[in-house]
């Protein structure tokens, strides 16, 4: 009478979602929007950087070859014949023992090649010269042209996400409209009779609907436009049009809860109604091991579980990757690094747990500290989560100090599926001792 | 005739900047759009989590006195006498050898103290008994009011950055409105005649303008609302006047570029028209040592640097805390770690530097590596630097392998004045070595 489902292993629903993954399309915005968004193209340099011989510093550019006999003993006295505000050129070339006085970035005249600080020099004459006390060599105080990128490098992936200095190097070669990828429109459906809205007063049995609303923010968070359908009625014909209805706006639909085995879960009959394939209905993991993610004609639906926890690592682990990629990214998932572990697991667990833990960095290493009990209806704690600490699932727990791996959500790099799915030393361990 | 100034300590820097911090005001906004924002009162829990005793799993709520017998040999068989839809209640007490089908989320009815999950029993006469072969104990199971949380707790302070987590607490309690701080006005105006803008062509002797969409995008990430006045023309009257008519909209104006001691930097005499009070016009750090920061009637500008990463720099360690702070966070800074440098920096530097690196996690542990050459005017690297590598300035230089401070640049946690400026591992052993 109840269904009985057998769990697949989170890299294998991973695998089974990511077949549907598709890139999205390309739009521009003018490079003061670009901050926050993900670059649809690569990143080329337009013109070699610096593009022509300057000065990093205000003084005087002068003839290295005039100064070797130059010392606080000797002095050495230079004409000043012009000067060069940043911008401008000089037009004519210095002779011996002439210098021209040039500012921060301004480009080197012919005949210099060299440039010595304001500060160094004394001036003469009301500013007409200068005196030099120390030689300088060819070279000196120059920044060439080109050497910090030439022309035509790919400074910058396609798929990253946009920061700060990013949008520096897109100014500098001429980006004034800057290639973004357009954001996927992933829709929200909330189900569950015991749900209250958020501004409605609590009632015996009911609870305020959090997971809509955390998912909206998951949603933005992985870089999607995120479109809330509101909550579903009771009714199964209205909910199976409710999902029908979505679909049709969107690239993507997430439903949280209805995906159990109990009698008001209606998820499973509207995939069946709909004709969608069901990747799979049941996970080998703790929390989300209802998770239920199907396609229709190519189009994902997350089957997300009403669990506040569940739900929030359902989609970072499963939604998560596939709006990156439509974002042109190919670091796809969560960042993946290993940490010490915290506190004590000794309960074993046949699934592979996913503890929403703190990440702190200890005198130079990553400490992952649960960050309240991992009972999967916790809604308190989630806030200071910003790391999944991975355990595997395997006959043993887990200890203070042992090394696992961790997930870091509020990383905007990623990781790569290799990376996200090469086995981290629980499992290594794991296999040493044959289990 | 060129003016000497005298550098200043970081530390001393921040400190004298910070005593112009202050807060904005509040507002409200829907809780649809509050990821992203900073939370600008303390969140409060206006009921206990769970509100009521509840079931985790879909199963059937009993009475664990009557299964003490229960066995594999002897299986007990009770009547279901109900059902309770999540969000629905059972009416009425469950009597001896009774039981009540219950869905996940859903209020234990009277009577019961157990549940036990669907997956466990059999059912019988199409479902109108059920037979349990094991013995539950008072308590498994179940849900517990409060169990989550106690009503009045404080579960997030004011001035955190607002994260989906956080947003599901804001649902779970009723946060259909949220208070968040008021961003911060940020003016930015770019000085230096060598500038093109991002849509010109490059010209001999000119550069296109980075800074200003650089520290635009710096202001967004900051928590700050961003606002471009362009770029100054060469003549000092007009200047002067963009500025104070700047300064008129905004809560803080930054300046790029024109604080050097050059023949074309307005900003000293700007300051000097305004009778603004200059905090500091030299700062013992690489790079940004001209950083020049002055108040008038309380409202700040910041002159920053023309050089891209002396800029980029000089925001983040002074504009950042004071647009935190306003945002009412109480760890306005950039968020401070300990990492094994990657790299050799042999040269000793008389002052602080602070190098853009790249922070990774390698086995557990934090490595900082400068992400290019650390010239100050070298742009391209910008992108990759996800962290600035602290190097105290002292009469040594630095080896691979050394631990040393980093401050996080994409992190939004931040950290208080007081971890800051607490001396990292070089400082400590710069002290010991009597420097």
């Amino acid at each position: 009478m109840v269904e009985r489902r057998k769990p697949i292993k989170v890299n294998e629903a991973v695998t089974r979602v990511m077949r549907y993954a598709k890139q999205g399309s390309v739009k521009f915005v003018p490079i003061e929007e670009s901050y926050g968004e993900f670059l649809a193209d690569d990143l080329i340099a337009d013109h070699p950087v610096p593009p022509f011989d300057r000065s990093p510093y205000d003084g005087f550019a002068i003839r290295s070859s005039d100064t070797v006999n130059a010392s606080s003993q000797a002095p050495l006295s230079f004409k000043v014949v012009g000067e060069i505000g940043a911008g401008s050129v000089f037009n004519g070339t210095v002779g011996p023992m002439e210098t021209v006085r040039i500012m921060t970035g301004a480009q080197i005249p012919e005949g210099c090649d060299a440039v010595i600080m304001f500060e160094l020099v004394k001036e003469l004459a009301g500013g007409e010269w200068i005196q030099l006390k120390r030689p300088l060599e060819s070279g000196d105080n120059i920044s060439f042209a080109g050497e910090d990128t030439e022309k035509g490098e790919v400074l910058v992936k396609k798929g990253t996400y946009i920061n700060p200095g990013i949008v520096a190097l897109l100014a500098t070669f001429g980006y004034k409209q800057v290639p973004v990828s357009v954001k996927p429109k992933v829709g929200v459906i909330a189900t569950g009779s015991e749900l209250l809205d958020v501004d409605e007063d609590l009632q015996p049995g009911k609870i305020r609907n959090s997971n809509a609303y955390m998912v909206l923010s998951q949603i933005k968070r992985a870089g999607g436009e995120a479109i809330y359908f509101g909550q579903f009625s009771d009714d199964f014909e209205t909910c199976f049009n409710q999902v029908k209805n979505a679909l049709e706006q969107v690239d993507f639909l997430i439903t949280t809860g209805g995906v159990s085995v109990g009698d008001y879960d209606y998820l499973p009959a509207i995939y069946e109604k709909l004709g969608a394939n069901v990747l799979f209905n049941k996970v080998g993991m703790r929390p989300g091991s209802v998770t239920t993610i199907s396609e229709l004609d190519g189009q994902l639906l997350f089957g997300l579980s009403g669990n506040p926890s569940a739900c929030y690592v359902g989609f970072e682990l499963f939604t998560r990757p596939i709006i990156r990629t439509y974002l042109h990214s190919v670091h796809p998932t969560l960042k993946k690094a290993e940490a010490t572990l915290g506190t004590d697991f000794p309960k074993p667990n046949p699934f592979d747990r996913f503890v929403r833990g703190y990440l702190s960095f200890e005198t130079g290493k990553l400490v992952a500290t649960p960050v309240g009990l991992d009972k999967s209806n916790v809604v308190s704690t989630l806030g200071r989560a910003n790391a999944l600490i991975v355990l595997p699932g395997g006959t043993k727990g887990y200890e203070n100090g042992m090394q696992v791996s961790v997930l870091l959500l509020e990383d905007q790099e990623g990781d790569t599926l290799e990376s996200f799915f090469s086995p981290n030393i629980n499992d290594r361990r794991s296999r040493r001792n044959g289990e």
